[in-house]
């Protein structure tokens, strides 16, 4: 195969320093359970701008270099030996958590806890690129007609969507604390899902906004007036039913549960810094509350669900994206994320595309 | 009190034979945990018909003389000494379950399965009257501005919440078999869930044109058609994650669980004949699946779901309702339901009201 | 009624200062839906020491005078007049919540949890007495040969059985970390319920000691060795599947959600003091763990899944006492419970009793 | 190697009558992702009893010549090239069901429903032979001084244990219908998991007298009195909690029905004949009843769960084995199971050992 002699564009971490290099590497060669995606669009995570900007996190899990970026989309083009889930042509997305299928979790429908779990763009190369070799069992097959930003999105969506499913918000008062795209994606959920009501925080009125736009009932800035006072007068005084906390700040952990009600469900997506003061007793204990931990994507129950919700047309993810480049501009992208004015930011390897 | 000397209009079943009566009686008095409600709105249920036609059922459970209907609402005109739950003026609906809160199952939260279940309009006088006597525990306050309609039609539209939120509707393949009135309320209930299909079976014409109406995809005439291989086909093979079964017909039991997927979900509130042959095999246990038997509504759990539903707008339910006749006007009432060409049916003691 | 005119011995805050007093005070009359209880075994509680030594929670809660004590058996004497649930003779154990069936989580089975508790001995007058007045609604009827001081003990029990149900322990390794009383009969219900192992943790060796009698296969002093890694190495680097929390110390909490594995499951009993430093992050989030916060007994699913433990005889609940007084004697008992080296202790209003 | 070149002896289904025949065929080469094992024990399920005496189920599913028996334990003594989960020497268990991983079932942790699942022995070369290759995905390591009677059980042990656990047993009342070895064992799991009384019923008194030894508290002839009446007796008219239904047989299943309470938990893994007559309105619908169909066993949960039963020396499973053979005495062996006097057969290739 001719491509195998040339070469591809990939944005790579270069070194154990701040910023990105876009540089030539070769096409790499898919093994014999593996496939060669040629990717189509990928999208830019919170994770990829702490490799960015090389905080203490990215430099406790990353050993450049390495090619960065975990959400994509693309085109089968070559598969190995044994691969039956895909074929040529198929055009997919993927699970960026590599499963080793051998702990206890692994073993027992939990994939998604693996001990062992190897992340593209961090643990190795990720899809910020022309190519990118995967597992093939990583794959999802999407419907060819879906836009090629949407299918890039839905490792992400995952994201909100196992939270929002970790809990039961059907009928139900939901409060999302943190509107960045993940919290704007639960929202979406929240709203598909027939929430009574859902309330936002933030602290940034451009999130804000869109929190509405994406089916918030009440969006607050809660650096601006007394959230807590806000959601507790409209639920009745009650509290409401259920808190999806996608933010990680403690002050933002410690709003959600306060205003949760006796007997609430939490699910907890948001990393917050190690150690901070919690009430546990308050908001835990004497609650009577049931506290989910969430992390990644159930494999593959959470894809199932997403397929639900776009195929349904219950949900159009492309009204949280706000800005697209091509991949050669990743560092516009890159700029556009950082100044917090944005929701979803997708790069195209191949310059920006009509969907 | 005045009204004390006067007396009240009242449906009765008056004796051991088809049929019911308008008659005159005197209006009730609370005891000391009590309501007395001056009926607004009541509604019509297929138990009503039960006991006008006087089958089987109706003759082994009913003892004439009593009031019959148990679906209403209504203002709190009189109460007990002791009763705390309501106060004069309320606009209240009524659970129509009175339980005993002293077997196993009511001493459990499971008050819905009350081994000494008493129903108003079945075991004691029910609500197709002017007035009629409540357990103060058995009311749920209203906002003031529902719709009496939509008031009336909580009780019944409670078994369809009840059945659908037994099983995990959002993003998934739902199934409902049999579009009466609770089918056709199950249908909305799972929109607004986010169902990602609905289909929907029965053998009129007339039911099927609502359920499309309310949501369903995909609404069949099993008498017209191979509704199995349709909705098999629209799944691509793979069959739906939900039944809700409404109808208690055999063939629709049959239909639902071998369209039902492995490892699906199925929840019963339809009544078959006893007995039926059931292929109890390949339904339930190859299958994998989980089935759960549904009486009644949670008490209070689906109350509460359904003030989420109707409060947030999720829900319309003057859509399910296709006629309005005056409580005197019972008998051509009576005639519209037994056709087979209605949806709901509701009825005012004091004359057809808009709202 | 003759006993109207008598007067009984009862233990009381007297004011808002350290210690209790015996003194004689009007045996209570029983309202329409209360009972009058003969008290005829008692147990001290960690709350009742909070309350003896006027701790800050007691000063903040407690209202003097009030009769303390809430765990008991006893002796239904008088009934009230619209009481149905128990008759003169019946020997009887207590729900010490008193709720109020107004609220949210009262309608919906979760009483537990309800907003307005009364709880006796600590807002109304409890049981260290000669009688008591109870809601009729609160009696648990006990089989008439079973001891006095199991009868008593049941109300603690049920903490530990809410807890230790509330996850899913059979066939899995559990971790209890305290091993007071309720931690003690935690272990009894873990080992009841065919845990596959069951570690314990404490700072008391008298106390681990009797965590070993009552099932406990590693019961190790935090204090005295590297719990964590003996615990690990015993689950060859798994970690426990499930946390049963009771002591509410920082440390234990920390040591038991360390040692919990990727996806296992937390009950938390103990309470903590308020805004104690906790990793959210490693404990719940990235280890996509279950947490259930813990409140007195489910009304009354409890007490059912007690029967079902004490009545096959598959734990015997005196194994946990350690010491008998009459209830004269109080501050005898008083001192034992202080000094850490015992289990249960009871008191009897007669005189101690060999049962 | 030199087995290449060497036969080994098996038993199989030699053409499309009753009957099995030992023959000598050549060892079975390893694919890249099996390995080969040395058979040490074998035992006798009821689908190979189908299978012998070639009745209508074996005559639609089996295509000979196939080497049958699916329950076995074994010595690892070859791998293929790309396996990671064994190595040589491991003494391994394995689970029969060779699943696809592409499925729904398969791709949302539920690979036990997996629709395109191969069994061994079934429908492709089992291990009633000297050795067998299995997927090395499929293989349990086992304990080194696990009975090797017990390893080979585990298989069958996983239907009850799946059996039990899908239900919720501790400290409830428990109805197993059908003793039969797995209903032995769905006993012995529901003893160790803590059931507050545990009834059994069968037609056979052998069977029967092995059910109390394993722990049912009452043990009933439903062909000689009446069970229902006694069982109702023994439980204050209340029913039991929990049915587990083994045996398939109607007469069973309508009476393990008519026993369960309102609200209770059934979970079937007896196969009945297609199409009997189910009370489906009082059997689940009128009693709220949760229904729970049993296939194999959960991937790999169940038999974790069975590590923690087997380990902790909670449950020993050769009290449930009546009767040890060497292979070649297979038609002895099938000779007492189908006596119906006996519990679980185990054959041993290398003639009976002690253990």
């Amino acid at each position: 195969m001719s491509k195998r002699d040339k070469m591809m564009r990939a944005i790579i971490k270069p070194d154990r320093s701040p910023g990105l290099k876009l540089v030539d590497v070769p096409i790499p060669t898919p093994g014999p359970r593996e496939a060669l995606i040629k990717v189509a669009a990928t999208s830019i995570c919170g994770t990829d701008m702490h490799i960015f900007k090389w905080d203490p996190w990215a430099q406790s899990r990353i050993l450049p270099p390495v090619i960065v970026g975990h959400e994509f989309c693309g085109q089968v083009v070559e598969v190995g030996e044994v691969v039956g889930e895909v074929k040529i042509g198929d055009f997919v997305s993927a699970e960026s958590h590599i499963i080793c299928h051998a702990c206890t979790p692994c073993r027992t429908g939990r994939g998604h806890l693996c001990q062992n779990t190897q992340i593209i763009g961090v643990d190795r190369d990720g899809c910020w690129a022309e190519y990118i070799v995967m597992p093939a069992e990583n794959l999802w097959i999407n419907p060819s007609d879906m836009p090629l930003e949407v299918a890039s999105l839905q490792e992400n969506f995952g994201n909100a969507v196992h939270t929002a499913f970790a809990a039961d918000v059907t009928a139900r008062r939901v409060l999302v604390t943190g509107c960045g795209p993940v919290g704007l994606m639960a929202i979406m959920v929240a709203k598909a899902a027939g929430a009574r009501t859902i309330y936002a925080t933030d602290i940034a009125n451009y999130r804000l906004h869109m929190a509405r736009q994406m089916g918030a009932d009440l969006a607050l800035n809660v650096s601006e007036g007394n959230a807590y006072q806000a959601i507790l007068d409209d639920t009745n005084g009650e509290g409401v039913d259920v808190l999806l906390e996608m933010s990680g700040a403690p002050q933002a952990i410690d709003l959600g549960f306060r205003l949760l009600r006796f007997g609430g469900e939490a699910a907890l997506l948001g990393l917050a810094p190690s150690g901070i003061p919690f009430d546990i007793n308050n908001h835990v204990v004497l609650k009577g509350a049931t506290v989910h931990g969430i992390v990644g994507r159930e494999l593959w129950a959470t894809w199932y669900r997403m397929r639900g919700l776009l195929s349904s047309g219950l949900i159009d993810l492309t009204r949280v994206i706000t800005h697209r480049f091509a991949l050669d501009d990743y560092e516009k992208a890159l700029r556009v994320m950082q100044s917090g004015q944005s929701g979803k930011v997708v790069m195209f390897p191949e310059g920006v595309r009509e969907t």
